[in-house]
């Protein structure tokens, strides 16, 4: 077997880079053209096409979960054209009560994102959640509520 | 048993006001204050509050759906306080291709709603699916097609 | 309009019949070759062919929720040929843990249910949810609870 | 980097053994107190506990789609501790007609599975499903047929 062309430290620095909101690191591992799909049957779903569609759909995530989102990873596994990361994903959307429970308002699930990679870079990446956990991503990224009332999206 | 205090004519004629645009006749049998609840988990979901608001939603069902929803009416049902009709509805998504077959894009699936009556207008009104229409709901109001391309909203 | 034909007191006399239990009774109201659709995508989902069929899925119900079922009656309304019933359903499923929250364990909805009738029988029924209730319909007939674990079914 | 300990090749048999249906070449690759994860929410869903529970729910998937089920294998990633395959999978129900096209009796899916080893074996498998792929899968297993039918698990 040949050393993996993509490696774990490759991984790391494109998910830091997004962290860090530059413009230049986040140019360096994500390609102009990638894909990325969202799964799951919600507002957030489906395909977002080109890098800068990916970044308004992060910004949006943002933005609805008031930045309490947490990807704690889980492990990094690489080969020649692809890379997989397992993350345990926790976060509440902008406005929940404090000690909030409900389906709607908190999420918890185990993730994996599948990145497809050419010449340094992400020019496709998919998620893809474990268990019931698709439910659960529905229900968190709809515009309801507990009670059903609709909430800005 | 009394009388009904709810018709079937003002049932049918609450929901030809609808139809008609005019916003008299819609004042005549939807109340200023009323609340409308749409079933299941897709970004039109959820509660409605105010007549304004509900309007807004048919509104928008209109535009998504390019004018083609067709509601067949089976039956209605009505008693001292309350109305209920059964409908057939039908539509397809604003841009669906000639033919098309897909969920995310063509509707067909069998209704009810549940509408409460006070002084001759209608105060609250809630819709329900039959069979697995739920599903097919959730598929029809989202934002993907059926490569899971998004749409717009 | 005249007089309806189904009276709500057949209605809640159908009801209360299988209530009983008694063969003779529930003959008397439900067809022996009525059809029932049950709601929603989960395991007890679907068309019963036959008041047999009906009489089985209405048996497994009460196994599974460990006869925890209450259905409160909120309106009944009747014409000529159909009736429609709305209740509040509550119940748990056999094994949940007092105090129990979880939707996989525990049930909370509004129903509809539309009756058609011939000759003073129910000849076919199918039930619907208000609002978000069929995700939760979904979840607690399936084999799962809260964990993922899967429970006899 | 050191060299993974998971190989490709172990990944590759272990899935050649289950095809082999010799519980010599199984209990080689997948330990006897293996759990599984199956996503979704139908009646296949959840966990799976010991190795004869997972295998009784591979049978159970060859039964109810007549063998039909196709892997195309698409990449395997490896590490220390886990391997990730991605795979595109294709099948119908048992009793499926000529041509059909009906989610609720085929199923083509993009799916991952996340296995973790110990000492060369599978200790623990989790799949998930890109896009919205988990709404099919929730149909594919249902024992419901494209009108609503129950069809026999």
């Amino acid at each position: 077997m040949t050393t993996p062309k993509v490696t774990v430290e490759q991984v790391q620095a494109a998910y830091a880079s997004l962290g860090s909101g530059d413009p230049a690191q986040i140019a360096k591992y994500w390609d102009e053209h990638m894909h990325w799909l969202v799964p799951g049957l919600h507002t957030m779903a489906g395909w977002y096409k080109g890098r800068d569609a990916f970044l308004g759909f992060m910004q949006k995530c943002a933005e609805l979960s008031n930045n309490s989102f947490q990807m704690e990873q889980i492990t990094i596994l690489t080969n020649d054209e692809w890379s997989t990361d397992i993350t345990h994903n926790r976060g509440s959307r902008a406005g929940a009560a404090e000690g909030e429970t409900s389906p709607y308002m908190v999420l918890d699930i185990h993730v994996v994102h599948l990145l497809r990679w050419k010449d340094g870079k992400v020019v496709e990446g998919r998620g893809a959640i474990f268990g019931d956990g698709t439910t659960r991503f529905n229900e968190f990224w709809s515009q309801l509520d507990s009670s059903g009332n609709r909430i800005p999206l």
